[in-house]
C-alpha cells in the first residue's frame, strides 16, 4: 500500500497561504502540513523531517511547496531546501511564491495559443518584478525576441544580463519605459505585450494600443483597477478589440489554476523534481497538448 | 465527484482552539486548516484564498469557523470575513468565539423544553457579557419579556438599547443587580433565570431562590465552583430542587455540543450561510424537533 | 462507526516537528493537529480541548504527542498534560522530545540482541544528557550494572541518585570521563558501551577500544562526524570490528523509527496510556518478540 501523499507548505508569510492550501488539497493531497513565517535558517530541520522519515521508494509521496507573498524570499527558501538533499535522499519541491511561476506560465501559454513565439517580437512591461522576469525568461526560452522594459534602464539591463546567463541564446533587449513616449516607442513592431506591473498603475493607454499596428496579443496581469492596459478588462479571454486579442488577470487565472494543480500532482510522480519557472511552464505546455 | 470539505479556523488566540478543531473533524470535515493569532487586517487574504480557489458550484465545500476566546474580536473577524464576499463569490461562515453562540443557544433551548418562552418573564444575570447578551437576544426573539441585569445599570441600559435595535418588538428591561437586595428584587415574578457570569462568582444564593416563588427553571452556565447559582451542580440536567428545574454548565453542554456539530455540518449545505446567534439557535431548534 | 484518529502535536519549538508529523501520519493517524511554541501555561486549554470533545468511549481516538528539540521542556509539558486528567476524562500521551525516548529504547534493544543485559556491565558515556540518562535508566531497569559517566563527577552522581529513585534495585555507579585515562579506566571490564554525546565530539578513540578486552557491543548515537566512537560508522548495524559489534546512529535509526510508529499506534488502543522511556522501550520489546 502506498504512503499517504503529504504536501508540506514552506511559506514565509505570517499565515501560510490558504490559496495554496486549498489548491494543494484539490490536487489530491492526503495531508497538508503548513509552516508559516519560515526563515532560511529553519529550512534544514524541516527538510530533514521530510527526507528522513520514509524509505527511498516512498519519498515520492512527500513533497514541498514553497510559497509566500515575497518571491525573492521564496527563491532563497527553494535554494535552502535544495541544498539539503543528497543522493537519493530528496523529495520533490515546487516554487510558486505569490503565484509568480504559475502566473507567468499561464500568460506565456495564452500568448502561444495565437503566436509562434519563436518568431515573435515581445515586450514585457514592468519586467524587473518577479512575474515580469519570469515571463521574459519563458518567452526568451521559447525563442522570442524580448524587450525587457522598466522605468529604470539600469534595472532592465541587469535583468537582461541575468536572462542571458539563465537562457541559452537569449535574445533580450533592455528598454526604458519611463514616459508615455518611451513606452510607445518600445511598443513599436511588437506582436505581444505582457503588462506585469503593480496593482493600480496604467502602463499602456488606449491611445498607445491604437498606434501599435503590429500588436496581436495584449496580456494584463493586474487584477485591481485601474488595470495595466487601459480599456482592457480583468475577465478578458482572447477578447478582440481593434484587432488585438486581450487577456485579463482573471482570463489568465483559469489556466494558472490548472497549471498549479497539475504541477502539484506532478510533484508526487517522483522524488527528485524541482519545479521552478521552466518546469512549471512545461507542465502547462503538456496540459495544452493533452 | 464533490470536493473535499475544508473547514478553515480563523482564530484570534495564539493557538487555534483544539476544541473547535476536534468538533470540526467530528462533524465530518475532510481537512481542517487552522489559522491562529488572526488579526482583522489579515482576514482578506485568507478569505480570498477560500473564495477564489474553487468554482461557484464547489464553494459550499469550503467553510470558515471564526473562534478564539475573545467574543468581541470574533465579532470583528466575522464582519471582516463577510465584507470580502460579493455576488456568488462567498463561502459559509460561523461565529462561535468562546462557544458563546452554541452555549447561549443551548441554554435557551433547555428553557424552552419547560416553558412557553413567548409567555415567560425571564431574568438574565451578567447579561452584558457575550453569552448573557446572546441569551437575552434569543429570549427576546422568542417573545419573552427579558430583564437584562448587570452590576452596572448604564451597561444594562446600553444592552437593552442594542437588543431593541437587533430584535423586532423586543420586550427588554434593564435592571441593576449590584446587591443581594436588588438581585432578589429582579428575581421576583420571573419563571426563568439564566446566570451567565464569570467563573467563580455566586450570583444567586439558595435563600434568594427559595424566595422566588414564580421561578420554574434556573440555568447556570458557569462550570467552575463556586457556581453562579448557589446549591446547584454543574451536572444538573432538569434536576428539580424545591420545585425549580436546574441546569448546570455540563448539563447544558451535551446540547451545546450537538448544536455545534450540526451547525458545522450545516455550513457545508450552501455557500452563503452566516451562522451567528439566531442562526445557531435555529439549528438547535431543528435538532430538538427532529 | 469509530471516530477519526486525531494526533495532537504539542511541541515547544517554533515549528512543530515535521519528522514527528510524517511518522504520525505513517502510523495511521487520520488527522494531525500541530501546535508549536507551546508553553506549559498553555497546555491546559489544549488538553481540555482534547478531553471534553468526545465521549469516554471515543477518547481513545484522540492522543497527544509531546515533542520539540528540548527534552527538559518536553518533560515539563508532559507533566502539565498529565495533570489535567481526572477519572476517565483523559487521553493517551507520548513523550518523544528530540527523539530521546525512541532513540534510547532502540539503543538498548540493539544491545539486548547480543547480550544478557541482566548479566552485563555497561558504560554510558555522556550519561547526563537526555538520551544518555534514558539509556542508563533502561539498562538499569533490565538489571544491568551501569557505569554512569560524565566529564563532571558531581553531575554523574546526581544522575545516579535520580536513577536509584526511579528504578528498583538500580545498580549504578558514577564515574568521571574527563580525560583519555579516566575514560579508558571506565571502559575496563564492560561488555557494552553506549556513547550518547553531543554531535562532533569523539568520546572513545580506536586505541581505547582495542584495549577494552571485555567489550562486545559498542553503540554510538551521534550521526554527525567526527563520531563519538572513533573508527565507527553511522551506518554500522552489528558490524564487527576486532571482535566488537558496532552500531551507528543510522544503524539504530531503523529500529528507532519502528518503535516510534508502533508507539503512536499503541496510543490509539486506550485512552489512559502515558508512554515515557520505559513504556516506549516496552513497545520496542514487543516488536522484537513479534
Amino acid at each position: 500500500m502506498s504512503k499517504p501523499k503529504i504536501l508540506v507548505q514552506i511559506d514565509s508569510d505570517e499565515h501560510a497561504s490558504l490559496f495554496d492550501a486549498v489548491v494543494g488539497i484539490d490536487s489530491g493531497v492526503d495531508h497538508l502540513i503548513p509552516y508559516a513565517s519560515v526563515q532560511v535558517a529553519q529550512v534544514q530541520n524541516l527538510v530533514h523531517g521530510a527526507m528522513f522519515t520514509r524509505g527511498p521508494a516512498d519519498l515520492r509521496n512527500t513533497a514541498i511547496f514553497v510559497g509566500g507573498s515575497n518571491v525573492a524570499t521564496g527563491e532563497r527558501l527553494l535554494e535552502a531546501v535544495s541544498s539539503c538533499f543528497f543522493g537519493p535522499m530528496r523529495v520533490s519541491v515546487m516554487l510558486d511564491a505569490n503565484g509568480a511561476n504559475t502566473t507567468a506560465a499561464a500568460a506565456v501559454l495564452a500568448a502561444a495559443r495565437h503566436l509562434d513565439l519563436a518568431a515573435t517580437e515581445a515586450l514585457v512591461l514592468a519586467a524587473t518584478g518577479p512575474v515580469g522576469q519570469r515571463a521574459a525568461r519563458l518567452l526568451a526560452g521559447c525563442g522570442a525576441r524580448v524587450r525587457v522594459a522598466s522605468r529604470s534602464l539600469p534595472k532592465a539591463e541587469a535583468v537582461c544580463q541575468r536572462l542571458s546567463e539563465q537562457v541559452d541564446n537569449a535574445q533580450v533587449t533592455p528598454c526604458a519605459s519611463d514616459s508615455p513616449e518611451s513606452t510607445a516607442a518600445a511598443l513599436q513592431d511588437v506582436q505581444l505585450v505582457i503588462a506585469a506591473g503593480a496593482a493600480g498603475i496604467e502602463l499602456l493607454s488606449p491611445d498607445m494600443l491604437r498606434d501599435a499596428s503590429a500588436l496581436r496579443v495584449a496580456i494584463d496581469l493586474n487584477a485591481v483597477p485601474p488595470l495595466g492596459i487601459g480599456g482592457a478588462d480583468v475577465m478578458d479571454t482572447a477578447k478582440e478589440r481593434n484587432g488585438v486579442l486581450h487577456y485579463g488577470a482573471i482570463g489568465v487565472g483559469g489556466t494558472k489554476m490548472k497549471i498549479h494543480k497539475a504541477a502539484v500532482r506532478k510533484l508526487f510522480t517522483a522524488n527528485d523534481l524541482v519545479l521552478d519557472a521552466e518546469e512549471v511552464f512545461q507542465v502547462g505546455r503538456e496540459l495544452e497538448q493533452a
